[in-house]
């Protein structure tokens, strides 16, 4: 491995959204400079970085200024284009590595990933025509879920079928995109397992997050979430063996089904995660600084829970309850800035804690 | 009282240094946007600011512009001077107000306004000549320290007297400034409360912290502090009685020498402090947010204390023990991203968290 970057390096960050922003906040608190690369003109990140370049991902030009500015790159989101990180990585390092986004960039490749691993994942098939789906809906059953294989987040990109009367509709839906078909599984809960990994190879991992989503949208993460302590270790062992694999460094999240055999890996998203703000007011070091603190080479910090937490994110008009909240006590707010209120946007969120 | 300002206004800072950076991330946590002026280049605030003016105090038309393009103006050093206030006062609102800034920029107005509130503070002359010095002397007695009435800080613009035969030398250093004698207090602790108004003339403190200096600069800041619940008390109705006479709206620091007779108030600094740095790892709502909620008439919220902290300044060369510090358990660091360590300047602070 290389040498810990240095205090005052600068840090370039590929999208300027919510994460984009607190992941330049934690950058700040250890003395790092940020350098947000995002198309879109005054993302939410702008306000606390140190540069930002507003240029498309095919902008050759841009993202090589932007490489040569910065000491390192990560990012915020998965699916940015190859032949961006093509351009950028002949130039300056990326963390996480090309090959934990591309696992996690196509869900079939993902799920094989995770299956090669020895985990277990929903039954799926590979979905190519409706020819595929009909067959696929047999073996695997309905009700089932089709997802587009690529570029798919917050239930964009997903449609449920009841029957296999539904088949020509999701496909037709699906405007010939490469998909997947997934059986449903039936689980208690859903918990998420905040993972960080060094350069050096140390693993650690936060306290699982309890999730409940609402319109296909995170709603509420909550820790402790009710799993027994020998849950709680397969979770951190799981995760571990992710990103062992994967040569990772950096933050992933690992979203998990609790089923009666156990856990099923519902989706990893190789960067900070929603379900892991409530470690802003719950530890010492929170997840955004974790991965810092990865990407620069600096040893992990104490990810240790200090508190209990329920965090809630605010959804569009969920932002006229800010006076409210603002006043109640044990609650810590957090607002992206965003201009727009629009529904089913994440505007901020909000960490309640319990001592 | 005016409205609460919308998250997305903008928040002017006049200062970028580390402070002006805390404020900053503070303000964007809470979705507002902040512009700092600073007459140097590429202070540590500009990292994690929207907007940044490079011009003099004394440059209209660059304090005009920033006034015209903020929504409120507050501050992260008291020592601005007047000319640049009234231009922006006349466009832009300051908090917290002129009042505070006169009374605090100047020690002997200070001073006596802390008398006339019934407050008690070590005895004190105001010293314009060489004359001046030795009759006070003659009267306070020595040891006392000389101190510049305006322009100090972290121990800078003042010099200790062991015997009246040290009086000229320590005049001539003063270099004509008006000045003012202060008597020794034989003190056995010192504490600061950091104390916070809201624009609605809410009240609320932080729990008084125990301050060791070294070389004149703030080394640790401990909480709790070694006081009684009476103490305690004490301390905090104090700092409300100035808050109250000043109309005072923001966070305000206030440093207290312990003695035998009760509280002697040491000096009272119109913005976040130094000594209020642990609040962000052992408060839900650090004395930075706390300031930003203020100024922008949010409702204060919720600083109780939650945690045992020791606040360590790294100053200097205290910056080769970031790799050690990085690794330790219930530790945060919080680092200022200064290009030069230079001796005595203040690089980062640590906050050692016992729960």
């Amino acid at each position: 491995m290389t040498d810990p970057l240095p205090t005052g390096a600068t840090i370039g960050i590929l999208g300027g959204g919510q994460l984009g922003r607190m992941l330049s906040v934690a950058a700040a608190r250890l003395g790092f400079r940020t350098h947000i690369f995002e198309p879109d003109a005054n993302p939410p990140a702008a306000d606390v970085a140190h540069a930002v370049t507003t240029a498309g991902y095919d902008d050759v030009a841009a993202l090589t200024a932007f490489a040569k500015a910065v000491d390192v790159v990560t990012f915020e989101f998965e699916n940015i284009p190859t032949e961006a990180l093509d351009v950028i990585e002949s130039i300056t390092p990326i963390h996480p590595n090309r090959e934990a986004l591309r696992t996690s960039q196509d869900r079939l490749t993902e799920k094989t990933f995770l299956e090669g691993l020895g985990l277990r994942v929903a039954p799926f098939a590979d979905i190519a025509n409706a020819a595929d789906l009909e067959a696929a809906l047999r073996t695997i059953g309905a009700p089932a879920i089709l997802k587009t294989r690529r570029f798919g987040y917050d239930g964009k990109g997903q449609s449920r079928l009841r029957s296999v009367d539904d088949a020509a509709t999701a496909w037709a839906d699906m405007a010939d995109s490469p998909s997947v078909l997934e059986g449903f599984v039936d689980f208690s809960i859903e918990v998420s397992v905040i993972a960080a990994r060094s350069a050096s190879g140390d693993v650690a991992c936060f306290d699982p997050g309890e999730n409940v989503h609402r319109d296909g949208i995170l709603h509420t993460t909550t820790v402790p979430a009710r799993l027994s302590g020998a849950q709680r270790m397969d979770a951190v062992l799981l995760a571990a063996k992710i990103l062992n694999a994967l040569d990772y460094v950096g933050v992933l999240g690992v979203e998990l089904f609790v089923t009666p055999q156990g856990f099923i890996v519902n989706e990893i998203a190789p960067r900070v995660h929603n379900s892991g703000h409530w470690t802003q007011n719950g530890c010492t070091v929170d997840q955004f600084e974790q991965h810092i603190r990865a990407v620069t080479g600096w040893p992990l910090g104490d990810g240790s829970r200090h508190a209990d937490v329920v965090m809630e994110n605010l959804i569009g008009d969920d932002m006229d309850r800010v006076p409210e909240l603002a006043k109640q006590r044990d609650t810590a707010l957090h607002l992206y800035g965003k201009a727009d209120v629009k529904a089913a946007r994440k505007m901020g969120h909000v960490n309640v804690i319990k001592r």
